[in-house]
């Protein structure tokens, strides 16, 4: 084939991949925000035929051929091009091991796991989501197997979030911020608790709305390429950089549980938007990993957004959107309110220092799921057992427990890990940042453009046009959960007088 | 080919086209009603490409093979299968027809469109919109003679609406409309006007919701499988027989506006949700034209909608959602103000009477257009000049004037005169209706069921498998448009004491 030849079909073939992504995307953002109620069977008909069609039209001989001839060419290659190639011959490789009716097989089954998930934890019913799950860990595990048969199953799955991480690096890492933040979450315990109620009272769904409109003109997100909608659980979705959406979820009588979705998703969608618009359409399109896209994510949300300069300039405006609940308040007392710590029982709604527990329970059994030694009817006694002895605290029932999360039902496991070394890079991130920019005299002004800046040159440009472990060097230097923990004990010895 | 497998592959090439279908409804969904403004670009590269690969699916010697087979075996088919058949070949005759690289121009054009009208319109600037709408015309132009080079082009393409219609049939239509109506207009205008200045006081948008949301209740729509969602201009969509959507537009200072829309696009939903489930992911699922759809969407919207006794039924209740604003009107006042008769500017707001004027303004540039005798440029002052001759008002400006309806914009010309056609059929059905149901009873107590249950026999079990003339004939009779007129003569002399 001849190269010219080769590079359009490239481009076609990438531009194909887009558009069948932008049909999912767009039948899945509809599921969970507008969709009525009982439409799953009908979508979920669509989704398999459309992942079907896709995984023919690229796992097939002449996407073989075509990377052979790009890869026999690879010194006529531009960067771009190069890395195209090198992250479809992964993509090909691995989903040319997964026979298509096994593909169009679980994406109906993802369809309609979301579904009866949704169910079950309405009705608090595990074991009307069990027959469900138990399919979803038996394709993982094949799929596991097809992905790279010289792993672990689990680490083949890891690696598909976060390349070249093990279950090894994963336990030492979760090792290291169990040894150092289970201390400070014990001390903080024995402390006089801080007064959140304020943050309870009553706070309508109408001026929540407004409300974010508000943070996301903080944020900088320009909303005719950025949309909001509502769900149960809260994502960011991206078409392209020029068109991303976030979601949240109102709670009339939690006025931080919103909050902080917009600006966890907000930072998501910077993310996206910052990516060079020349990688649309391609597979350089998005964010590279889930490691990195939450380093974003938690960045905002806690690093900036639970700080005592963003929530000191942001405060006014938010007592003005909320003048009678607030009106006993001050910004150090909302400041201290939204950073309360106290073990508790859902992931989403847990404060900084705890939220590392969260994710070592899910970790843990991930790991024996895929691994084989625990069954998915065992998950709820196991999940109680664990909360018990990472946070202390005892599970009421599996719709606070583990029916909270709606990863697995979607088919994702070893996605949590993402969210600690997500949170790790981060405070590495804004260390070296720190260097660089004034980023507390900024985000006391309410101005986080230089902080946007830098992360835009350093992480977001890139798209997928270099590895994870590239951004983190790029923007943390040397991998160190330290810079996380010491981060930690210093922000609660403070709030807390430790 | 066996013909097992022949029937096989029509499955599974129906299933096929569902799924692209779904895909394209679900972009198209977002794009109207939720995606943020400037997005358009990504969606329109992913709707092209999609177009594509279905075009390629469809159009391809397999389809035309597979085909043949099922011709070949036609005594050995089920009614489903021959008209499956028939019409499948009716498509493939056309869209062979159409090259590749032209649909998928179309549509990325038609995706384009839909934002310069939005933005022209806006701006009341129609010049915005000129070159793009020129494209549009020729493509029409163009397709009309890929559809049917026998015909005149504007017949080739009102005979995609509703199969056999022709301009000689619509123009003695029209002129019989225009015969009857025009004098019961006239009357009108010489007597007292009604008052309905109490819909227009403010109507809070989160109050309609829920109005909306008690209309969908009393028509019988269930929200499990039907949606609402808010648009500009608004539309109903249906997935499949179990997914359905209705949108709306909320105006503050006009009740009746949304509440018509959702009674409209509700009856639409009605047809769609009463279609044999047996056709979905065929092409037998949804509505068969455009006339018969607009029959029942009309049907509901006036026949039923504006009557003396389903507005007495319901008032009590809207009352109740707005007793502020309704506090001095009784359920009859309702009732005139509701069908107040007065030649006005918009289409989508004009009152029973003077509606069908509207339709034949833009049947009268249509005609021209696709004849290919009136340029687009000339559009606005031709559309002022029948403005003035049909309804006797001036027309302001282009907003308002000829940037006023989306259709065109979407590439639909000949879509118009369905809505005329389908009053029209509309008036003859309730007279059928009336001579097996007891209709006032029911609808006077406010229970539609019987009408809808009439309907459902008569209409919409069938989906596509009759033609339109045959549903015409099962649930009309004979077409007769004086029974339309006759209809129209009899309230508005009631109402006006002509």
């Amino acid at each position: 084939m001849d190269l010219t030849i080769a590079l359009e079909k490239l481009d076609e073939l990438q531009k194909k991949m887009y558009a069948y992504g932008a049909a999912n995307s767009a039948l899945y953002l509809d599921s969970v925000t507008v969709a009525p109620k009982d439409t799953s069977e009908g979508r979920g008909v669509a989704m398999g035929i459309l992942a079907g069609e896709e995984h023919k039209l690229f796992a097939s001989p002449e996407t073989g051929e075509l990377l052979d001839c790009l890869e026999s060419n690879r010194d006529k290659l531009d960067a771009r091009q190069a890395r195209q190639t090198e992250l479809l011959r992964r993509s090909y490789t691995q989903l040319s091991r997964i026979p298509a009716d096994e593909y169009m097989e679980y994406a109906m089954l993802t369809n309609e796991a979301s579904d009866v998930w949704h169910r079950a934890k309405e009705q608090n019913d595990f074991e009307l989501f069990r027959p469900v799950l138990e399919k979803l860990v038996a394709f993982n595990r094949k799929f596991a197997g097809y992905y790279d048969s010289t792993k672990a199953p689990y680490d083949a799955l890891l690696n598909e979030y976060e390349r070249g991480m093990t279950m090894e690096k994963l336990d030492a890492f979760f090792a290291a911020l169990r040894e150092k933040i289970v201390p400070v979450i014990r001390a903080v315990g024995e402390k006089p608790q801080i007064d959140d109620g304020f943050l309870h009272k009553h706070y309508p769904v109408e001026i929540q709305r407004k409300f974010s409109d508000y943070l996301m003109e903080v944020m900088g997100l320009d909303r005719a390429h950025c949309g909001i909608g509502e769900t149960e659980h809260p994502f960011t979705l991206n078409f392209n950089s020029q068109d991303v959406r976030i979601t949240t979820h109102y709670v009339e009588d939690s006025l931080a549980e919103s909050m902080y979705s917009v600006v966890h998703e907000g930072g998501h969608a910077l993310y996206e938007r910052g990516v060079d618009p020349q990688n649309d359409y391609t597979v350089l399109a998005g964010g590279v990993s889930m490691g990195i896209h939450e380093s974003q994510s938690r960045f905002y949300e806690n690093l900036i957004g639970r700080s005592r300069p963003f929530v000191h300039a942001i405060f006014p405006r938010i007592r003005a959107f909320f003048p009678e609940q607030l009106k006993d308040v001050d910004a150090e007392m909302f400041y201290r309110a939204v950073n309360k710590a106290q073990p508790s029982l859902i992931r989403t709604e847990a404060d900084e220092l705890t939220y590392s527990l969260h994710i070592m329970v899910r970790y843990e059994i991930e790991k024996q799921l895929i691994g084989g030694t625990l069954a998915v009817g065992d998950i709820p006694a196991e999940w109680n057992r664990l909360y018990k002895e990472y946070l202390g605290i005892d599970v009421p029932d599996d719709k606070r427990g583990c029916l909270q999360d709606s990863h697995w039902s979607g088919g994702s496991f070893g996605y949590f890990p993402s969210y600690a070394l997500g949170s790790a890079y981060g405070a590495q991130m804004l260390r070296n940042m720190e260097k660089d920019v004034d980023v507390w005299g900024s985000v006391g002004k309410g101005d986080l453009s230089p902080v946007t800046a830098w992360l835009r040159e350093k992480v977001h440009q890139y798209g997928s046009l270099l590895e994870p472990a590239q951004i983190v060097e790029n923007a943390c230097g040397v991998f160190d959960p330290t810079v996380y923990t010491d981060y930690l004990t210093e922000k609660y010895s403070e709030l807390y007088g430790l």
